[in-house]
């Protein structure tokens, strides 16, 4: 194919967005592992599930046969307020590591909630206001998925009820107002609103909070309610498949230009945007019609995939939530206070973890202070601050370009730019003030805390 | 002609991007009045200004008969990081709205510097490059014009030093810490560095500085360090040149789709913004092409246009700058504490001051607290959280559409959203929270502070 001239951002007309999800699960041969109800131990059931998600979101989590799903016209024309998100080359920061590598990144921080989470949230609320709901329920720590939730619900008529960790209610009250701003309620929590918020508060009086108490209380908060469900922004098959329009419209953008990529990275959390931008491309490379790398970069602070074991476990710290089988650093792994916020979980989306099982995708740590050092290299030169979350990927595909130098490759690195910094800043300023510090957990660390995850629970234990 | 479907956001191709900027004092009959020199009283010459400005921005500064600038291959490289900036047809304000009026908004937040005033600070930093500059400096309230100019010095490789409002400086840490990883040096005002402001120190123990005070230690800076020069965010002919192209790729964009606006409205600080966005269609109407109706938004609390007076006046509180014939409020005015920061300044663009005066254009003043309700209104349809000054425009775009409801006029209306919010949630938390007041400066006020004004300085006074 001739070369065409690429522009510095490829952006889809709106004839070529994607009208389909990609479910990479229906090309897997081995499939990730079935959630397990904690009770009985056996696959939990649509029934089962469907009394805490919203049913078609049920379907969409277990459905392991279609490949495409249809994305309802609603959510597409959600979708056109804010996407298609550009596709960037980085002839800046090319130019300034002087490598014959060329680098695209996928910059999903071009709406209010600054990240991709809202491509979900919009779904999630959709499918809530299908089925006749009133609203939903979640958790948030620094309020990205908040922020996404509130802005889906608003648009949708739906309520929303958010507990946000109080530490970061507190600390934090950008992202609370934002929420606010879209009508969201924000409760600090543990609150004395719900049962297990009122056990904690008594427990540990002056508690800030923690991610799995909220969820413990979102939950509640919904079960209780009527007509209201709860909603999860990363880890479920449900929000990497919402994900995958990053991945569809990244390769639809490149398919334009016949560009391959050789490497793909993003960073990974849960696994939402990894597995989102990834997915189409790892489809292929099922289905035998392409090869590339795939790589998944971790805080240093929290390796699930780097030193945690596949194994079944619980996805909240307060163990109300279904068994998964994930590379996991046990349940409750307290990981360092890093900055990197979306990152600091201690499981992975269970379809991430079968493919890195399977050899299909690999994984790297990074040092928080190396990775805000790459965000400030990337920033001065392509002018997008990102969130710290972020300048995970920017960190490996810098490392990577600067390999190309010593070998002279011409290697094509794709790599997922989530959101924006705008509310880190607070994490810049000890990066300038030379006090941010790196944590790396000890290997006594993270045994002890994998001791108590439930591996009788493991029918296919290897 | 055909009407053609008109997508959500028009963004236009790298090849229909402007090439030239737009110098719309081409096409006045009358210009606006020259600057003075505040001593000998006379039109300031090219030399004089260059003593503070660089020589090619002075050159555009005094233009007032190539109707085209070229924009150097340089700044369009830079402009291709982040612009074209959409054209977004506010379906969904629209819908909510229930009005029969199209409404348009050219978004100019998509950038980190959050506002469109990086489309200034690019082209004032390249030229002080090709100058053979070390750095230049300049003062910034609540950073928005600093974060934009540190961006672009950090892109040319050019010191600078923003002297930050001390009060902003402590209370809004975040865009001080985007400066830094912009690599500026922020210094708050007033400092010890300056004459004028261990002079002010010494007088006001304990100040927390002024927009005033931070102009003057700025230039004061400049003037004594070699290769430094000052530069300036709004106000100038220069930088309204600049902005416009804001105004050519929104005409292109309608053009494109063979749409003419009725109405074209713009919030007005110092005017950098509006006179971007409506000079290209203000020159067709110069030029008898075309009819339109312009609207500036002011906050009532600052409200230059709407009751100020035409006259010579200071630029800067500290009256280092040369003097100005503008809609002014008196130097001296100091405007309530609105959470507007970029609409308190007593004065106005000297080009859109004489175009107001013709009756070209109208302005409109409106309450902080209704900006406010239309910011959210806006917020929860269309997505964006939008700066409070852009607000100011979506406040009257929201009133003209209602107008179009009980006259059942399909007027078409396009409006600048300048920037993004991001930075004045603190704005927002009062507002949700029903503290926000508004306040309205009494005849008596304004009178006493015209009262300051050299009107002997003004050679074409009326």
């Amino acid at each position: 194919m001739e070369e065409k001239v690429i522009p510095y951002k490829i952006y889809l007309e709106e004839n070529e967005m994607p009208k389909y999800w990609y479910n990479v699960k229906a090309d897997m041969k081995k499939k990730p592992a079935p959630l397990l109800d904690p009770k009985t131990l056996k696959p939990i059931t649509e029934d089962e599930l469907s009394k805490v998600f919203c049913r078609e979101l049920v379907k969409q989590e277990l459905n392991e046969t279609d490949r495409f799903i249809p994305i309802p016209q609603e959510i597409l024309d959600f979708y056109k307020m804010y996407r298609p998100s550009p596709l960037v080359r980085a002839y800046c920061l090319e130019k300034k590591l002087g490598t014959p590598a060329k680098i695209y990144y996928k910059f999903e921080g071009n709406n209010t909630s600054g990240s991709h989470k809202l491509n979900s949230s919009i779904a999630q609320a959709y499918y809530a206001k299908q089925q006749g709901l009133k609203g939903v329920t979640t958790e948030t720590g620094a309020g990205q998925w908040g922020t996404a939730l509130s802005m889906a619900c608003s648009y949708f008529g739906l309520d929303c009820k958010v507990y946000m960790v109080r530490s970061s209610y507190e600390l934090k009250p950008f992202r609370r107002e934002v929420m606010r701003t879209y009508g969201a309620s924000v409760t600090p929590s543990p609150s004395m609103e719900t049962k297990i918020g009122r056990q904690i508060n008594e427990e540990y009086p002056g508690t800030t909070g923690s991610l799995g108490c909220a969820i413990s209380e979102a939950v509640e908060c919904a079960s209780e309610r009527e007509g209201y469900r709860y909603v999860l922004g990363s880890v479920l098959n449900q929000v990497l498949l919402h994900q995958t329009v990053i991945g569809l419209e990244t390769k639809t953008a490149l398919d334009k230009y016949g560009i391959k990529p050789d490497v793909i990275i993003g960073c990974a959390g849960g696994g939402s945007n990894l597995g989102g931008l990834i997915s189409p491309f790892v489809g292929e490379q099922l289905r035998g019609e392409n090869k590339y790398q795939f790589i998944a970069v971790e805080p240093e602070s929290c390796p699930s995939l780097s030193r945690g074991k596949y194994v079944y476990d619980y996805c909240d710290t307060g163990r109300v939530c279904p068994l998964s089988k994930m590379y996991t650093l046990g349940s409750g792994f307290m990981p360092a206070a890093t900055h990197a916020g979306g990152l600091r979980y201690h499981g992975m989306s269970a379809t991430l973890s079968e493919l890195y099982d399977q050899g299909i995708m690999e994984a790297r740590t990074v040092k928080q202070t190396e990775v805000f050092a790459a965000a400030e290299e990337f920033a001065r030169v392509e002018g997008i601050l990102p969130a710290p979350e972020s300048a995970h990927a920017i960190k490996v595909a810098i490392d990577e370009a600067r390999k190309c130098i010593e070998t002279g490759e011409e290697k094509t690195i794709v790599f997922g730019l989530t959101g924006t910094g705008y509310f880190d800043m607070m994490s810049y300023e000890k990066f300038h003030d030379g006090v941010m510090t790196d944590y790396i957990p000890t290997d006594a660390e993270i045994e002890k805390s994998l001791e108590k995850t439930p591996k009788w629970a493991d029918p296919q234990s290897k």
